[in-house]
């Protein structure tokens, strides 16, 4: 017999009634019914309750066990009584009678419990994380992160894509992010960087000729702590191919994420159809650029409506330049008391508060209600209502001014009345490619063009369209947007370099600038460079959406803690003299 | 049409005819027959012969075109004459009328040509590597390493295994070669590390309960410089499983490797029976741990011949302890040309030389000869011939002193006897494992225990053996060796925190300093640690072995120079002032 084991802890069932049997796994619970000791037997694919009384030779032994233990048991395969069978369990029908034991890794004293639902400080967790990674939703998060990143790969390759690794020691990327540093001790006063991510070199595989690239690519970024990411690392599905235009990046990738949200989303509606919103529509209908589409309501500028009218607020705000009042439709949000709450709500965005119509039954018919109808009159009112296909029980709340100023409360706003009136499908995925990106934006306070998005995306008309305005220029790059979050970035790449440098001069940077911060992709494109575009999707995200978790600690093997400490291995630590030396580096002293 | 493609440059045949097609690709070649312009259009798929004649409206533009421009041909496709039908080429019934051309993307003079055989420096290989890398050679590599891998974690997605990453930015890993440092920006004065192998993040998966674990995983080392090895990181396929023994281990890797072997050894045989060969008898027989078994060659232990013989030097080097002669046995080596060149062979490497005998036809049958055979006669050389299982036409080569001393040289002499005789079957991949390597050595010059090989390893005879002398100890530890390469590196783990406090005792470290040195495995190892043990696999060195190149760099996508620099992307660069101001470092100046 194995050393170890015959089966697992899943393995067994009736069949093997009368077997002597190995097992091998924690000791999940021991609980003393009437002086037989049984013991929930756990390991990575299950559980088996094993038992001895005090006829066993092993009783004295098994007596000894705690919670944690690891431990090989040997013993006989019994069918439990009728009534004690355990149809939840995959083993429920049996129970094993322990002959022998062997301890093979005794527990001290737990800092955490794996058995129950017991919650620790996250501290503890990650302290202690070898055993906060044995609860059971802790192994269920990691399987589905691994199972998740091998089905990628698999539709990937499907696709006639190939994974090529692209260096993690190199130089400083133009992510615009911080860079971690790598100080190079062949080279002492010189530093490597690691990747913000592989963009640069996906791209010199398309010069090199490779066609299709494909990298589930860890990337770096020395980013200031947020709840929702990693301080250090995070990783993407990154992907580029030649010869290629948007839609053909879309129909690549759809198919890649639609599988993969089918096959682990849990039985939710995963969305066929994925519309194509232009940036301007998705931040006028639903005040950003990664809606969440499962909630229905959808933005609408009302402005004619107020213009002139006896609502004097936004009377005069609209006779500013470049203002607007925009709805958001609240069907079933027709109440004073649901209304007010969202007029709070607002006030604590920091607004003076919103605006609002709704519509009840009135003594001839609907009947719309609030003090904004009575300032604009019945005939305003009812054509607002008509524009917005609002009825008796709806309601409408109402921003004004200029969209950037208001468009993300707005959007904030939608998602709480979507939540608040149960108008947000949470059984559905919802997906949307937001597309027609702005290449550049001007700079509120200097009143500079900057780029407003990735500098190397080719913008939609080429050498011409720079030529004109560069407000209006549109950029070849898109985002896909899922139940609210971002999950895919990307862009056909500006691959000439007389266009490049067009754009970046619109940006204020001279073909010098250019050359120096960027003299890889410079020199390629010097040979030959054929058109290119891909995507990178965030594997953590999509993880997470699937895990149905917030937090992406959650779904990290090993995560730092937010102030970038991993408190498991103890990193950062200080570095020896030694190593300083031969780096020729020199720790300058906290100043007081 | 597709805006660049309607086929690949390797999709159409002769039942393409008549069709009008779109291709884009690279120019490999032009050349004009009497007026005729042929191109061999070139993509990642392979070479399309595309032509224009001065009939052609596309002529004129046709003829601008030079080496590695990136352009789309829209024409109609022709069957070829029969004589000129290339059946080498699956393209080769047909050729492609140009009827419009569009440049994607012009090149500038090449610093290197993609067509052709031609060498260039290193140096310019690396500088301009998305040109080198368009070479067919360059993309046979990196599709090969892409499958290899691919075809890796398939292989071991079968086996139950799953993939979980582990963290790049970490604590000092205690690998025993020299860590790459990270400043922390939020900790100032504080590094991370880079982990030098996921060793014991593969450990603590396994303490968390997950079974079985594997990774295709980056590795970092701060190596100096040498020309089969990456200066910065390589990759490996890194594996750890519960609940296992050695031979568990073995029965789990040898199908992956075989069949990667098999997969893409290029009709090479891939042996089946991978014979497991102690680390003494590897050392005594190949004079290494990493023999090449394709090469029949078998040292013997010869001492007792020469014990009190008349060959002086030999008889009284057998009066000091620990001493021993060796024979290397060279089937068809039987001559005194090939004798003396094999010792002028061991003169170069730094020996006095090596004694040889060889056998030939003499007046009455078999006749030893050399001066060797003379000083210890018919008798003795007979012996040594049984022995040996020589005869007629062969000869044996004989080092003699403290195995230590000799051995490396006569494991390299065995190599280069095993080629000049055409021994070593070229058309094969032998495998061998190497097992039970001692725990520790003694250093020869402080006169110390240390180990020698891997501290985490446990002991053969656990607590038990560490009671007697240490260098009887041998572990569960372990090695693959391929065509004289090591391609694999593991170990049954040492998981008992008493049996590993004593094992480092041997080896002089207070358990103090185990606690400070390895924290979170031996705080992990308190909370019932299972019995587990692992191995990791060479990435670069298999696809080394399989595209039959010699070095790394051939088998990496953008890999450093010897020097560690990457000549592409200008790293290491120097840091800005603020970057430096933010991680609080100073460089220290150069001592002139």
């Amino acid at each position: 017999m194995h050393a170890y084991r015959s089966h697992t802890c899943a393995d067994l069932n009736k069949s093997h009634v009368g077997d002597t049997v190995r097992l091998s796994g924690w000791v999940h619970r021991v609980r003393d019914h009437g002086g037989i000791l049984f013991i929930d037997l756990r390991d990575h694919y299950g559980m088996t309750q094993v038992l001895a009384d005090p006829d066993s030779p092993a009783f004295a032994e098994v007596e000894k066990v705690r919670s944690e233990w690891c431990i090989r048991i040997d013993g006989e395969v019994k069918a439990r009584d009728e009534s004690l069978i355990n149809p939840k369990l995959p083993t429920g029908e049996i129970e094993v009678f322990i002959r022998e034991i062997e301890v093979l890794g005794a527990a001290e004293e737990l800092p955490l419990m794996v058995f129950g639902d017991q919650e620790y400080p996250e501290e503890t967790r990650l302290r202690y994380r070898y055993l906060d990674l044995r609860r059971e939703v802790m192994q269920d998060n990691m399987k589905l992160r691994s199972d998740v990143v091998a089905s990628i790969r698999r539709r990937m390759w499907d696709k006639g894509f190939r994974e090529y690794q692209t260096p993690i020691i190199t130089a400083s990327s133009p992510e615009g992010a911080r860079d971690f540093l790598v100080p190079s001790r062949l080279h002492p006063g010189r530093f490597y960087a690691l990747p913000q991510a592989p963009q640069i070199f996906k791209q010199l595989i398309m010069v090199s000729g490779f066609d299709r690239y494909f990298q589930i690519a860890p990337c770096f970024r020395d980013e200031d702590p947020r709840a929702d990411r990693s301080p250090t690392d995070f990783y993407q599905l990154d992907m580029e191919m030649s010869f290629a235009e948007q839609q053909d990046v879309f129909d690549t990738i759809q198919p890649v994420i639609e599988g993969v949200f089918e096959e682990f989303g849990g039985g939710h509606t995963v969305d066929k159809h994925w519309p194509q919103i232009k940036y301007a529509d998705a931040m006028k209908w639903y005040g950003t650029d990664k809606p969440d589409l499962r909630n229905p309501i959808k933005m609408q500028d009302v402005s004619d409506h107020f213009r002139g009218s006896g609502f004097a607020i936004f009377a005069k705000l609209l006779e500013q330049d470049g203002t607007e009042i925009r709805a958001i439709p609240a069907p079933g949000g027709g109440s004073r008391k649901f209304c007010d709450r969202m007029n709070s709500y607002a006030q604590k965005e920091g607004l003076p508060g919103m605006g609002y119509i709704f519509w009840r039954e009135g003594e001839n018919g609907v009947e719309a209600a609030g003090p904004l109808a009575k300032n604009i009159g019945p005939e305003r009112t009812e054509a607002i209502r008509q524009q917005l296909g609002l009825g008796k029980g709806d309601a409408a709340f109402f921003l004004g001014g200029k969209p950037a100023a208001f468009e993300a409360v707005a959007g904030r706003a939608r998602n709480v009345i979507g939540e608040e009136l149960n108008l947000t499908d949470k059984t559905r995925f919802a997906f949307c490619w937001i597309v027609d990106f702005p290449m550049y934006e001007r700079d509120e306070e200097t009143g500079e063009i900057d780029f407003s998005h990735n500098p190397f995306s080719m913008p939609q008309g080429g050498m011409d369209a720079l030529e004109g305005d560069p407000l209006q220029v549109l950029g070849w790059q898109y985002d896909l947007a899922c139940n609210g979050y971002e999950l895919i970035s990307g862009a056909i790449r500006n691959h000439r370099l007389d266009t490049m440098f067009k754009a970046f001069s619109l940006a204020g940077y001279t073909e010098e600038e250019v050359r120096n911060r960027f003299p890889s992709l410079v020199n390629a494109f010097r040979f030959g460079a054929p058109p290119h575009g891909g995507c990178a999707a965030g594997i953590d995200r999509i993880v997470m959406l699937l895990a149905d978790q917030q937090n992406i600690r959650e779904v990290i093997m090993f995560p730092m803690n937010q102030r970038a400490e991993d408190l498991m291995m103890g990193a950062p630590t200080l570095p020896t003299n030694e190593q300083l030396r031969e780096l020729r580096l020199r720790v300058i002293p906290e100043e007081d």
